[in-house]
């Protein structure tokens, strides 16, 4: 499939040498230090298998002093270092690019440091999985928002390092607003300790926010302090069936005057994305009697109790109904429910992948403007493949679609994904014209590497370039991705 | 008064060659190229009299074209440039410091470009006061949350410049947290084109936020788009008399947990500001019969109706009562009376001048330190100045205190501001062991310059010179201003 891919994988660097890997390995001890293959290879592929991994050893420090003495010891000698979380990227920004590569596994930093209920603040190594911050908020009765579909395995630092996104996003903003302080090691083996707590905090340029979602090219996260906010009294979910991306705007501005800001979820996926769940994806089931064209997954939350929130999501569906917007809908009449209904929508990515190759898209638009550039998009994809499956589905109180291209039934699935850069210059162009990003919330990596060499403004690509070299003089922190120097 | 500030002002550097001055004024036309004492001086005074201002000419574009030239001729000819808003900045950011630096007044730059009301978006110029954006947004239907005392003279390039802060950041975030795009020119002349409008954007390094917050040290903000709110349907505005800052932070996590996201103001203020507030400020009234150790101002807005704000604070009030938390309150009959509660709370600082010589502070704890600070630090200055009138103030749910210090009745004035930097050491020193920051929302300017570098972090300093170095390599923005290269 890479064939679409023209970044060549460098496999034939020269390995590094065995005295090197010595000194490396005696940082971290000897089984942490892997060099084997079968112990190395979960390390080296990439969930979209789009960039095969190369490597020499995957080293996993236990705390940041070793991370700091690994990182003197590569910029003295001139190594490349590869970052990585739990690995769940989807652009190939952790994946490391040859044998002269040094892979730096975050996953042995893995403690919860502090929850400090009062002040509302966790403070977590980068190691630590997402849903495990997610369950040390629960415990103390608070709510750390940040939710994606890989949260079982996806790593905080990596969440950071990416400004990962996800569903919580409407109404609690992505990875970079739920931080408020970086611990990060940078190129030359120095520890910025920028643990801060503080919701105010004029002092200077602002370190934290170049560090988040610099893919680890300007350092190397090693632990953060996080918002937490109070755990809705109540929480209701639904599915609303729509017939059409007007029509699911128009609710999405109805349910914001109803909900403000208890307006904590509002997703939305077409007919055949249901479909493809209801057939791979276990337990599924299809929320309502009739299909429809589109289908609302709308989260009301209340900080009072949960009858408010269902009295908030009772009438703004029932003024759904009256203005015409809502053809049918299912509320979830428990927890369980509600969680398979979220289920359903976060599984509509493995969902694709039995249905053969996908061309996919992580773009942003203004969202007023989605319907639009639904429209435009589709008359182009299908001018290009007539057969192609458009299931475009996402995030849309954020304008966020992953606009994703199932391959046509029967067809041959290399030859459709050869087409994967000509249809996504198409629908960048589209995005483009609507004043959009043709990376919302998974970042650069390698994917779209030189795309945005090519569309960014020169001065910008400048201004990162010195960035970078005034981060990483001697270019070790995970090069080659997000730009080149 | 400067006395207590050891930095030369350089009046005596040369002035601009009469040439010189002659090409720039052709940018921008001879009527705004003021040369003349009597219409320069309103650049050269700033608040609070600490930095006396220094200049040869005003520079007053009209256009982000006109600032891109100024700034390509001031580069060339390496003529230091002082950008300037309303000039209400309490630090001296915005202070030209001597007959060769150039101000370049943003006031012309004051067109509201485009109001989105269906992305809930407002572009404006950085000229624009910022009372006219929160007016457009209200004109539209929507809310631009931003609120601070000078709001009816600062600018908005002013507040994004110095991530202004205020009364508005419990609920909504502070001026970074607004912005979504920024239009700068860059030292170069080059314009850096970053008016996105977007709300998920993973597209690099993260300049905007390096801009914003830099104090005209990185580029001159030209222009922004900021984030609109929904206008409460409901808001309520109490005082609350409390016993103790210790009570103060209970009621306020009560506050958090009945309001949720609608408490959208929780400030504070001691009997004796109230007390400067009633003698000094022309309308001010007690709003209860009994005096009290502090007194809360609690807003509580909601997305539904009058009645739900109304009964929320109802309700919450009542808990405090219960709890022994509340001595006494009183809710805000009408607008006006809210209003008049507000004007109470903002006219704190300008209460504070007829009571003589005041040594402030802007410092932020994270919030549950509130009282442990307020004790320790009011235990250390009382010990250097027994009389010393001790009149902490501010934003509570935030952590922010202006921990400000009025002179004894009938001290000397000079004396009194002579232990400023003494003062000011003791006091950071105790929001340091809090772990908290000297510089919560008036940034760092002239005034905190030398005390970030002597307490910021050594590779923090380093990497700020060095973005300084990129960003502006002849060292011609706002030179001395937040660090010195």
């Amino acid at each position: 499939m890479s064939a679409a891919f023209d970044l060549p994988a460098d496999p034939d660097d020269a390995p590094l040498p065995d005295a090197l890997i010595g000194r490396f390995a005696a940082i971290v001890g000897e089984t942490n230090a892997l060099t084997q293959p079968s112990d190395i290879e979960p390390y080296l592929e990439e969930p979209r298998g789009l960039f095969p991994g190369h490597t020499s050893v995957v080293l996993r420090p236990r705390n940041v002093e070793e991370v700091a003495a690994i990182m003197r010891l590569a910029n003295e000698t001139k190594t490349p270092v590869v970052p990585q979380g739990g690995n769940t990227g989807l652009v190939g920004g952790q994946s490391p690019r040859s044998l002269g590569q040094v892979v730096l596994s975050l996953q042995r930093l893995d403690r919860i440091r502090e929850v400090d209920k009062a002040g509302r603040t966790i403070t977590v190594d980068a190691g630590v999985v997402l849903q495990r911050v997610q369950e040390a908020a629960e415990e103390a009765g608070l709510l750390f928002p940040l939710s994606l579909g890989s949260e079982g395995s996806c790593q905080i630092g990596g969440n950071l390092a990416s400004n990962a996104g996800g569903t919580g996003v409407l109404a609690y903003g992505n990875s970079r607003d739920l931080c408020l302080g970086i611990e990060a090691v940078l190129a030359s083996g120095e520890i910025h300790h920028g643990l801060r707590r503080l919701k105010k905090d004029n002092r200077g340029y602002d370190i934290r926010n170049l560090l988040v979602g610099s893919e680890g090219t300007l350092g190397v996260i090693t632990g953060a302090v996080l918002k937490l906010f109070p755990r809705p009294a109540g929480r209701e979910v639904a599915y609303a069936g729509v017939a059409s991306p007007e029509d699911a705007l128009a609710l999405l501005h109805l349910a914001e005057r109803h909900a403000g800001s208890g307006l904590t979820g509002f997703e939305f996926l077409p007919r055949l994305g249901l479909e493809f769940v209801l057939r791979h994806i276990e337990g599924a089931r299809d929320p309502m009697a009739e299909p429809h064209a589109w289908y609302i997954l709308v989260e009301v939350s209340s900080s009072r109790s949960a009858e408010d929130a269902r009295d908030t999501m009772e009438v703004l569906l029932a003024e759904g109904f009256e203005a015409g917007l809502v053809e049918d809908a299912a509320i979830a009449k428990s927890i369980a429910e509600a969680k398979a209904f979220w289920h359903m929508r976060e599984s509509m990515s493995w969902a694709q992948k039995p249905e053969g190759g996908s061309i996919k898209h992580d773009v942003a638009v203004p969202v007023a403007r989605v319907p639009e550039f639904l429209r435009a998009a589709d008359a182009a994809v299908l001018e290009t493949i007539p057969e192609a499956r458009i299931c475009s589905f996402g995030h849309l109180g954020d304008g966020n679609v992953h606009y994703n291209i199932s391959q046509p039934v029967g067809a041959d699935r290399d030859e459709f994904l050869s087409h994967w850069r000509e249809v996504n210059a198409k629908v960048h162009g589209i995005v483009a014209d609507c004043g959009g990003t043709f990376s919302a919330e998974h970042g650069i990596g390698l994917l779209k590497r030189d795309e945005l060499a090519a569309t960014k403004p020169a001065l910008e690509m400048e201004l990162m370039r010195g960035i970078k070299r005034l981060f990483d003089p001697n270019e070790i922190l995970n090069p080659g991705k997000l730009l080149q120097i």
